[in-house]
């Protein structure tokens, strides 16, 4: 339900958003931007927009890139203080420009967005501002806990929640905001976004204990090497003595097949699952459509998906 | 002009604006931002703002604590990338809670100026929009001629004006725009602004050569050990092959030497009051006042200033 000619208008918005007198910036902002991506932010805004009964698909596009810029713009950033080399199946902005030049790509990846904003009303530009917030909140939350072994569920969750599903749910909240929505169906679009953003994020952490390198265009198990501590990890910990000293070995198969024996993937499958079936439920309040269908079908896809 | 009461308010509002749950992100931000500083992008907004006949100060006090939410977020990004361990007196973010937080804590500086500009029109969301394009613009530029001895004067003005002139210029434009000014008014503003950028940054630079650490808050010659030209070594690179070839010497007190030898000082504390005398200038176009007369002299200070 969303065409290729509407993902194309939002690509040109990103391309667009990313042009500079300054060469490096262009460029380097281009080679992240172009790498792809699922491209999930973007439509997210695009479905919510028509969920809610959006017809005039211009008003929301400069929306739908400003959340793609964002999502981008924190990438870069996060690779520099993770030191990864690799993002969608290419060098990181930091491997190949170095981490001086990629601190400055983030800002102006990041900063590009105020242009498409500058339009939108007060209450769309405060969800952006919020949601803003909350990422850089989460990030440095996570930061803090790095090498916590002792990390609490709730804390693990506080810091999905933060970094991702707020992010998603200012997505989902923003398609209805621009449709002009009742608030009664903002409210649902946000409250969908929300869970949908941690049945994902919660899917992403066991991927990257489980999933194939290639599947996701970077290394498996960089999360537990730089210890962050995920919901599977953390149900180990809790489970079993052992499987909790393992976390600080070197030996990351062993401690995988520890992983699956405490059940832990299992555990924390099973919540993403739960988030999924939340997301699903909020949908309710939508008016059905083939656009609301969709929606429902992304939250099984979230805790489905291998990439 | 501007009372004790008046920059209270801007005080006040950038403690509340950097606010979080994640305590190091709110004491690290606050860190820096209550080290001072001359405060001098609020102070710009909110005299133009009253140059322009503005009354209600509630209506500019949000851009003038965005401004310095701006400018603030810049140095704790230029922070890291300069491996600076001082600012203002104090250690540095990343000198104290290192370059991974300190990306971060710049990073929420930064957004949450969103916050404040939520609620403004269109065209003042654009003015900070585009400034902050251009601080980002001139930092790469910046980097991209570190170490660069043959960097020509218009690419080093062109640098000037993209990561100072502009925001100098956007604080008077907000202002003016605020007040609700002609825009001849609003014009005349921007380009005063533009102008005491200039001198401030040419002056900024000789500082950086001359200067007093205890007076600045930070060391002397860092620009010069970390290869950044400026009015100064350019002028004295084409003066002087011995003083081109000094500026790759550990030897900063000859270097510095040959800089007064070949009247590099001169030349750039020349071109620095030309442009104080061209902001001076484009205040004609205001109303006389005593504010306008503090906005004159503001630019005989940018360029008379030891700190």
């Amino acid at each position: 339900m969303i065409t290729a000619q509407e993902l194309g208008l939002v690509e040109a918005g990103l391309k667009k958003a990313v042009a500079s007198d300054v060469d490096v910036l262009a460029v380097a902002s281009e080679h992240i931007i172009g790498s792809g991506g699922k491209r999930l932010r973007p439509k997210l805004v695009l479905l919510s927009y028509k969920a809610a009964g959006g017809e005039d698909l211009a008003a929301v596009v400069p929306l739908a890139v400003a959340v793609e810029l964002l999502h981008t713009a924190s990438l870069v950033h996060d690779d520099i203080n993770d030191s990864s080399d690799l993002r969608r199946g290419r060098p990181s902005v930091n491997a190949r420009w170095g981490n001086s030049l990629a601190l400055l790509v983030g800002d102006f990846v990041f900063v590009r967005l105020l242009d498409l904003i500058a339009g939108c009303e007060t209450r769309v530009i405060q969800v952006v501002a919020d949601c803003c917030k909350a990422i850089i909140e989460g990030e440095t939350l996570q930061m803090v806990h790095l090498g916590d072994l002792q990390l609490s569920e709730e804390t693990y969750l506080r810091i999905v929640e933060l970094k991702t599903a707020r992010l998603f749910s200012a997505c989902c909240e923003l398609g209805g905001l621009v449709a002009g929505a009742s608030s009664g169906c903002v409210t649902a679009l946000r409250e969908y976004g929300r869970s949908l953003g941690m049945a994902f994020q919660i899917r992403d952490d066991v991927l990257d204990l489980i999933g194939d390198e290639a599947d996701l265009g970077k290394p498996v198990t960089s999360d537990l090497m730089q210890g962050k501590m995920s919901l599977a990890t953390i149900h180990a910990q809790q489970q079993s003595a052992e499987a909790g000293k393992g976390l600080l070995s070197d030996d990351l198969a062993s401690e995988t097949g520890l992983l699956w024996k405490t059940g832990a993937f299992e555990y924390a499958t099973q919540k993403a699952k739960e988030y999924a079936a939340e997301a699903q439920r909020s949908l309710v309040a939508l008016p059905e459509s083939l656009v609301r269908h969709e929606l429902f079908e992304l939250a099984d896809f979230a805790v489905a998906r291998i990439s």
